[in-house]
């Protein structure tokens, strides 16, 4: 752990929510990520892992300050870790100009365009440092892992486990950007780091597209969307869902009469994404 | 409901977490609340309210975004109502300059010095005017209320009902400035409020002195106080709790090892300070 700075500690729930920072490879910078270490996880032991994605904004903080998480991971003795949502500090040029581009918005992708490549590494981030760093300095149980996310990180967590048949036991999001070829919001990051003109570089980076491919293990697969969603014209949700149906792909997707894109629909819901996990984690031991 | 304003409506926990803004008579300015209406609640059905007190530097936001009380609010069938902690954009010379006075810091009492006695009303307005215009404007059991409060919102709950004996029917306070004619912050806002030399009155708004005067019914009085909170040499809850005992005054004091100032701790026993207040508010109906 010399590498490591630790730069919160609070006793949550009986355990211990932290952050830390150190400087990551994929990234080349120094980054943070939270974790919670529920009271009865140690060395000896040791815990699966959820990996939490957050939205557009965010930082590693967001969802642990918001969500009241804690409490369940606490009951059910699961470590959950939340990395940021890009690099930060990169002194690329326009990096900080727009809410949804650049810093703060890594959307969950490894960018190709020369300006973002060196840095913008957030998929290669999430699905291969961050577990190994996780799994060398903390009482986790190596490859029993599953993922979840928020908007911009539910889009990264379908991918992510998309991309990754059994990496990841389970999955879930919340009212996740799901189709980002069609949504504005996708098509900014896209065209930023993937490209302009590099359609088909897109789809390996959208949740719709990857389903219709998917071959492999059960993802247990669940969402949550709001009914009352004031960004839906960007998720499309319906796509993703009318995808999964066409190609048999197990969902269990939750409507949520009038719950909007907040937090406060999050840490509604939150608990019985966290017992979904648990649950198919501990089946994987 | 003409004069208010809606600023949010999120549902959440099945019920819906609301903040409004009005012009209050007491504080000269417009103002904001935030109130969580559980789901069985409503104007056949109506409910005893808790109102929430937030520390230093906070608004009505802080409480419903990082404790996580709705869950439990929605379970007990509990109205929360949480006031700013100031009046805000009164030009009153120097309002904004600290953290720890002025704008985000009205340390619930009623100011006297001459630049803040026309709008620093924080006590009149949590006592009497917002339960007035709740009581008016809500599903809540006229009279039925009880008082929470954090860091300089614990002292806000503690003097408002000593102050009062019977009008509410319990009080808790997590962390709270407990005899603040001895604490930094205490002084610098008594000092400013009611002025230098006026340590006479500065002990009509201290619980440690009130609670050697009080002389009503039970209070039904809890704090939380962690052992690692790093503004201790603000709060003296020792010299509150050695009042309590010297006066008789029962107290039910949870010295929480390992816990800090933050709302990691607030949020893990929030659930059980509603525990408590709906148990008492019930039994008061």
């Amino acid at each position: 752990m010399a590498q490591f700075q630790r730069i919160s500690r609070s006793k949550c729930f009986d355990g211990f929510q932290e952050i830390y920072s150190f400087f990551s490879k994929e990234l080349q910078c120094t980054t943070r990520f939270s974790i919670y270490i529920p009271p009865k996880v140690n060395r000896e032991n040791p815990a699966p892992v959820l990996y939490w994605l957050s939205g557009l904004t965010c930082t590693e903080e967001n969802f642990i300050i918001k969500s009241g998480f804690q409490r369940y991971a606490a009951e059910l003795d699961l470590v959950v870790v939340g990395p940021d949502t890009s690099p930060r500090g990169c002194n690329i040029d326009g990096e900080d100009k727009d809410y949804d581009f650049g810093t703060g918005a890594g959307f969950y992708v490894d960018a190709t365009t020369e300006k973002y490549r060196d840095h913008y590494r957030m998929y290669s981030y999430v699905v291969r440092e961050l577990p190994t760093v996780i799994e060398e300095n903390f009482p986790v149980i190596p490859g029993l892992r599953s993922i979840s996310g928020h908007s911009m990180g539910g889009h990264g967590a379908l991918i992510c486990s998309m991309k990754n048949p059994g990496l990841y036991k389970s999955v879930s999001a919340f009212a996740p950007i799901s189709n980002p070829m069609v949504s504005p919001w996708g098509q900014k990051c896209f065209k930023g780091y993937l490209g302009e003109n590099n359609q088909e570089e897109w789809k390996h980076w959208d949740a719709t597209e990857l389903i219709s491919q998917y071959n492999g293990p059960d993802l247990h697969l669940m969402i949550d969307q709001g009914s009352e969603d004031e960004y839906m014209d960007h998720l499309f949700p319906e796509n993703f869902v009318e995808a999964c149906r066409k190609y048999s792909i197990p969902l269990d997707y939750n409507y949520r009469d009038g719950y909007n894109h907040s937090y406060y629909f999050v840490g509604t819901f939150i608990g019985q994404h966290l017992k979904m996990h648990s649950e198919v984690l501990k089946s994987s031991k």
